[in-house]
């Protein structure tokens, strides 16, 4: 069973609905946050849910994640990307975590604003997991358990300045940007037997209609199972929070090689950021205003579904 | 004009109260938040307020921040710690920030548990400063006009699990674990003019009765001024959210010099952070169970007082 919850603005109210495209049907309550809709309602009732509708074309989507959620993301976690970086993916070291703050939360229409200080934007198409439950304590959470603590899947675009994150080596600021964390357009919410297609799901990420990102969850490095049993012995999470899983190659991005990075190292911190600076200045996949940037993810056979994410880039003003 | 809150458990309920040693007078109402306190009460009304008070012996204190504020920190902030890492703090190139999981917020009279994975856990005590007002967009702060953005401060030790933080490059996981944020005892509200003393505020840190960290405010490489004007360019805030400002010299961490770190970026990365571990090891200023850490920040006229946490170390069972 897949039910799949949209959060819009209908009418001067903000609402949350079950999607049966192009209907939306509006859920009874008031839940605050994505946590609260969570809590307060269940699958098998969602999924029953029938009634008045309103057409999709007559509302504006929000995010399905509140901004009062955690934002907790895993870096360099897909297969290719990994060995593109210099790093053997069969040698797990460690699962990278970091943040970006909450208020990045935008629509998956949004516009993507490019601050002024900022010369190179990045996209990361991610697949977004959401937490069902809170979690106080160590959590043995398994491939066969995960349903129990994840709620659902959404897709997550981790905009990102380079020329700030990676220069400032913390990952958090040049990532939590307003506007950089699209998350939507609709929370698909699943049981059991629907989890296991979290395993096989296919991304996707276009900009001006050129392919740049195309892998499969398959490809996951560190799994949803194993990242949570960890990170349930670290910090505490929400019911409604949200886990972004890291985004495969093809990002604007350029890693220098292992040997590269080994030399650069040698030289004084000023020089060595003044030469990656210049070898992003040279990628042409950076974002520019004007650009419009699609993201999809789903099953290679229909069933799942995260629907496009659609963003234009802008200029600051 | 300065006010200390405590929030506290008493009678089976949470409270909050203004602090006049050894007294408290209880808060009227009912705030959910640090964030919600800060929002329905004023700095007059909470100076003027009398009553019945409760001794400060028959209660217990939790942390003044509730968990549901943002926890961001500030890196290498202090002068000679700054030197001793190979930087030259007149060169100032970039402010580092980066997060803790708000769930790590503790007492500050609460035992820090050392998580069975852990070899290295530190010390870093941490002047906080705690936001007035949500901040939505790019806010020109000021030292004169500090006081509209920031409501008070509050010590905060920034405790970490070097061998996870520094081999594992972001911050967040080695600094997240749970109990790794004494925050407290007493927060302390300030007006325009006290909150001048903020600049010269010593901060000391003892381990079983050793000085560790001794240094003053006066030597912050980013005020509290300019770190929140570069950040409300970032992301937003809410009121009662926590920015830690960084600690001075005296971890245990030791952090090899610039020539070194530069020959150690040669080697393969495993063999790199075996070399690190192995430095670490031989440092018996490590947090070992039975430890006590005493952390304490006033102004040496003793007119602004944030009271004095005592952590005692214990083992994960």
């Amino acid at each position: 069973m897949i039910v799949y919850i949209v959060r819009y603005q209908h009418e001067g109210g903000t609402h949350w609905g079950v999607l049966r495209e192009p209907a939306i049907t509006p859920i009874p309550g008031d839940f605050a946050s994505t946590g609260d809709l969570i809590r307060g309602t269940s699958l098998a009732a969602l999924d029953a849910l029938r009634g008045a509708t309103v057409d999709l074309s007559a509302v504006s989507l929000l995010s399905p994640i509140t901004r009062n959620q955690q934002f907790v993301c895993q870096g360099a976690n897909y297969r290719q990307h990994m060995i593109e970086s210099g790093v053997d993916p069969d040698v797990k070291t460690y699962n990278m975590i970091f943040t970006k703050a909450s208020s990045c939360i935008v629509p998956a229409d949004a516009d993507v604003v490019r601050p002024q200080r900022v010369r190179f934007l990045d996209y990361e198409i991610e697949l977004g997991l959401v937490l069902r439950r809170d979690i106080r304590g160590a959590c043995d959470v398994t491939d066969a358990n995960l349903h129990e603590v994840i709620a659902g899947a959404v897709i997550v675009n981790d905009y990102s300045a380079r020329d700030v994150q990676i220069p400032e080596m913390q990952f958090y600021k040049g990532k939590s940007f307003r506007t950089f964390g699209p998350v939507g357009p609709r929370l698909a919410l699943l049981d059991a037997e629907s989890a296991g297609l979290l395993r096989r799901l296919d991304l996707r990420l276009t900009v001006n209609g050129e392919v740049r990102q195309s892998d499969s969850t398959a490809n996951l490095v560190y799994g949803p199972a194993e990242t949570l049993r960890e990170l349930s012995r670290v910090h505490d999470f929400e019911a409604g929070d949200l886990l972004s899983t890291g985004t495969p190659a093809g990002c604007a991005l350029s890693v220098p090689s292992p040997i590269k990075q080994r030399l650069a190292a040698l030289l004084p911190e000023r020089k060595k950021w003044e030469i990656f600076l210049a070898a992003q200045a040279k990628r042409t996949q950076y974002l520019r205003p004007g650009d419009v940037v699609e993201a999809s993810i789903r099953s290679r056979d229909g069933r799942l579904d995260l629907g496009v994410q659609r963003n234009r880039i802008v200029a600051e003003r």
